[in-house]
């Protein structure tokens, strides 16, 4: 096995953390899920991280947590799992929902009375599948006694350790390497999906595991869209092309937001551009250990405002970051809580208008004093190529 | 935008055939959900697909159809979709739950009264989390007024139309693009990651959209996991590298599964993969229209199992494919469907057996008359390098 960043002792650090939440709520266990696409709350905890079927982690109060998994992961995860303790359950098999003919595999009963559970906490519950949840709610003996937990487990992950910051460094830097393929080698008349796979070759090169997320590539009258997916639209000069890359090292992902401009660039986007950038730059300057978090949104949503752009908002301008690209919290001018010293997030500035949009993004390090630390900043200006 | 193979009388036809199956079910509508990793029903009915955000189809008995999104999709939503009438709920947020302060957004019930729904179907009942199932059971008056639809809809899933299978044969192509770039750059030290990136570019470059699913290599000691993930590992001489690539053409994939040996393979390795081979290619042979699934699937088992190698099977030896690489059904020896002309399946062997492994796979189409097509052919063979 390869070097990893994140030793036992994080993984153990992490555990006994949670067990404590366990405790202090009175469960018997937390139980957290994940999907394919949503796989953060279950790497966190066990380093494994699901494909095709769905995963858990059970948290027991006290004793041995165990990874619950699908009929078809088994070498898979034992050959990540940081938990020891593994069980496969059906429930958790791919959506082709196949029989496995002679499989006799446990049941959430079986669990339940294994792990003497009369009260759970569930995390990732607004993901939690309906069917799953029925099955589990009677092997409880009752819906009542599966409770939300995700605002519990929360505290654990809002602030980063060294060892997260340090994987969030690294995916960044492959990000960056990623961005720098797309400026060596893009051209008109390549195609969005194209430009894409030149960053993921770059960035999985230049030591990441995969994408943090499907990343995607907009392009002229396509570069309104805040999320989307790449076409096979051939780009051109004259035009917005922005990218949404992002880089996965150890389960975390710090992502780059750019805007492109082959040939030239008329005045009206690139003063667009430069309020965007602008604002961009002052969210990292406002966002301070300390400060409210819907006080630093305002500041940022006035000065776009104030500029006359305050129609091309669409959220923003900050969200957490971790192992999802996207976590809780989003940063918003109706945010309450507090910043504080290791929290980290994207800065995340998407403006568009009349058919044009563009997005400025770099992972943020808020620090004990003084304004957040940019964690990438490779081509963070008006690329016109 | 680029020229499509699905045409907008593609997508006309399949909503067409939507709507009979909710009048002759005597529903007022069926839901279809899918997610960012489970995106297939949705981009089936609307050509959209969603990234972080959830979405669904609404299709009434009668009238018109929409698409249901989440917040931050619009733009997205609105220069894919190929339904015109587009609804944005809270619900298909995305998993961070920002509050987008001053959002009105209409809500379930908004919905509910409009179509005037008494009593729906939901298709990708399987996926369909808790939270939302509370909130639309409560719209509709109660849980009983929502059903189970899989079943109702898959028989227009299972049987390909022409449009349907070149958008399967462009993906075999891509495929086969991915692959041929791992044999010309494959080389000892790099990282299973690495590689996945190369295959990646070279398809994109080849025409998909992206890759169909999260693809992965799997090497030494990781070649006896079926499902995977790629790691940091550097592939080494001497052992088996197998490689699950496969491109996203038009919403559609078709997957290559290949083992690869660096330098010596010994004898034992030979022979176990030379197994595999002829049991894959037997799966082509005798996947024929009007012979029962389960027995095409047990001829092929028999014959492993006669080989010596009966313990080293997992799963199959093939699943439907389409839309996801994995879809319904699988193709198992307890299956009971008829194989029809126009049905489309991964031919799918993994076999694993003391800490090693490997898959064969290729995509298969079943004809009228005679063995199944095999839609991609490049490299299947033992490659010793």
């Amino acid at each position: 096995m390869a070097e990893t960043i994140l030793t036992s002792q994080e993984f153990d650090r992490r555990m006994t953390a949670a067990q404590e939440v366990v405790r202090k709520n009175g469960l018997d266990a937390i139980l957290v899920f994940s999907t394919e696409s949503e796989p953060a709350a279950v790497r966190y905890f066990s380093d494994y991280w699901p494909s095709f079927e769905t995963a858990a982690v059970l948290i027991p109060a006290a004793g041995a947590p165990a990874l619950i998994i699908g009929p078809e992961s088994l070498t898979f995860a034992s050959s990540r799992s940081r938990i020891a303790k593994i069980i496969q359950l059906m429930d958790f098999r791919e959506s082709s929902q196949p029989e496995y003919p002679g499989s006799t595999l446990p049941k959430w009963e079986d669990v339940v009375t294994e792990y003497k559970l009369k009260r759970i906490g569930l995390c990732n519950w607004y993901l939690f599948p309906y069917v799953m949840m029925t099955e589990l709610a009677r092997a409880m003996g009752g819906i009542g006694n599966v409770i939300p937990a995700d605002a519990l487990i929360r505290p654990l992950f809002m602030k980063k350790s060294a060892a997260e910051v340090a994987c969030l460094r690294a995916s960044a830097r492959a990000s960056e390497a990623g961005f720098k393929a797309i400026l060596e080698n893009i051209r008109p008349g390549m195609t969005e999906s194209e430009l894409c796979g030149i960053a993921t070759a770059a960035m999985t090169a230049a030591g990441a595991e995969c994408t943090g997320y499907p990343i995607w590539c907009c392009s002229g009258p396509n570069s309104d869209q805040a999320i989307s997916r790449p076409t096979m639209r051939k780009i051109r000069c004259g035009e917005i092309v922005h990218f949404s890359i992002g880089a996965k090292v150890e389960g975390y992902s710090s992502s780059i937001g750019r805007p492109v401009v082959l040939g030239h660039c008329p005045d009206e986007i690139r003063k667009f551009l430069q309020v965007g950038l602008d604002a961009a730059n002052m969210t990292f300057d406002v966002m301070r250990a300390g400060v409210k978090s819907g006080d630093a949104a305002r500041k940022v949503h006035d000065f776009i405002k104030a500029q006359g752009y305050g129609d091309a908002i669409l959220y923003g301008p900050a969200h957490g970051c971790g192992q999802m690209e996207c976590e809780y919290p989003f940063l918003e001018t109706s945010s309450e809580y507090m910043l504080e010293a290791d929290m980290t997030f994207m800065q995340d500035m998407f403006l568009h208008r009349k058919g044009m949009g563009f997005r400025w993004e770099d992972g943020l390090l808020v620090k004990a004093a003084g304004p957040a630390e940019m964690l990438s900043s490779y081509g963070r200006k008006i690329n016109i190529i």
